[in-house]
């Protein structure tokens, strides 16, 4: 039996944080046919309101550590805030949205990070069984549309604040046994550029040979190495297409750099 | 044919704001047998928030003006701190708690409360379509405890505040079509006390006439009318029985005020 089409989207702070950018994508998003999920960032609104409230961010080699205070705050800012606002928005374009985190109906559950050299507090890493892809499935079969914020749990009562890059691509895994699904990360550039100030620059297509190169070369930078790798990861273990692209592009078949 | 048996319950702010007060509730709502749903306020989290944020508060006779500022902190504590909270505890009791505010799939749909001698700002009032049944019956269906916060959408892209005291009683009032409905409203007390110092002077049971009585000797002070308000209404729309009781026995059958 043929599968069914998934598209699976990932947005990260350039769109959450820009209203009118927000606006548009979800207005595209809702005209996306076919079985959909978003997962979204929480973009720079956790990092002002922890600001505003005095609680201090530490990053260690780029990255968030998630004590207490912080947890707190990712949980209001992605599941609260953006979450909702993002919900109410793709209500009112007639696509029947239904936020998530990984908590909700137990459908992502992770482990807190082990502490090794750093302590990333409460960080959550996610693992093969960690996606309840039944529950998900269901959701999908009623005409419901996923949109996750990157807060999961560990199953124990602990919120863990999670990388949504990591979510989207461990969702697509997940459900490439059950629809053909195609992942897109949404992004500043209308894909990987071989020149990054040339907006006509983007590579078709790379594979894991012109990776290597690329990276040699570097022409892809080290941001986008962490990106890159989640999506040959999620190539790799069964997704049909791993697509980067604009925000503003995702109705078009014909932009952005395919990963194979 | 026989109707499922449906319990909602409301818990309030002397619930969500004691954390070891949450637990034990969350752990007793977890082994309580049958269909169920969960509506939480937000308690004082929403307001000492605002207060770190200096986001002013406005209160016009005792209810919060929702200004656009006000709306993102109640959208944050409620939707999100709190919510998702619940769900990882709940998760942690094997409940399979679905956290949800009314835009999530299109659930309770409000109307901004028009602009009368008093602007309440993005305040929701709910009508009686405002419940979409037959996606909380589907939620029912499969085993999963819905759990609202207190927000809502006007289906145009916004999002409300909106009293949850109500909330829970139009969902009874909605899902008693389809089920022998139960509304517990949780209180501080054991229940309406004929002597608010002695805690074994509970009601057991008040109806209209009784109700007449109590107000005019004094024996229901001003708090308490709203929230009795709302409960006659749901019994005379058709929830089987409204509930007052202390949060500590949802279990117990014996105990709380029973308003019939």
């Amino acid at each position: 039996m043929e599968k069914s089409k998934l598209t699976l989207i990932k947005i990260g702070g350039n769109i959450v944080d820009n209203p009118s950018a927000l606006h548009a994508f979800l207005r595209d998003f809702s005209a996306l046919p076919g079985l959909k999920i978003l997962v979204h960032g929480g973009g720079k609104m956790a990092t002002q309101l922890a600001a505003r409230l005095d609680i201090k961010v530490t990053m260690v080699e780029g990255r968030r550590v998630t004590d207490e205070e912080s947890l707190k705050v990712v949980t209001m800012v992605y599941a609260g805030l953006a979450n909702k606002d993002i919900i109410a928005q793709l209500q009112s374009f007639q696509c029947n949205a239904l936020g998530l985190s990984g908590a909700d109906a137990n459908l992502i559950r992770a482990r807190k990070r082990p502490v090794q050299e750093v302590d990333y507090g409460f960080a959550g890493d996610l693992s093969a069984d960690s996606i309840n892809s039944k529950q998900l499935q269901t959701f999908l079969a009623q005409g419901l549309v996923p949109v996750f914020s990157a807060i999961t749990h560990n199953g124990e009562g602990q919120l863990l604040n999670t990388n949504a890059d990591t979510v989207a691509a461990e969702l697509a895994i997940a459900l490439s046994g059950y629809y053909d699904t195609d992942l897109i990360y949404c992004f500043e550039k209308r894909g990987v550029l071989s020149d990054v100030n040339d907006e006509n620059s983007v590579i078709p297509a790379i594979d894991r040979t012109g990776y290597q190169h690329y990276k040699e070369d570097g022409v892809i930078a080290a941001g986008m190495v962490p990106k890159l790798d989640n999506a040959f990861s999620a190539v790799d273990r069964g997704v049909k297409h791993v697509i980067i692209k604009h925000a503003e592009e995702i109705l078009s078949e014909q932009n952005g750099t395919i990963i194979s």
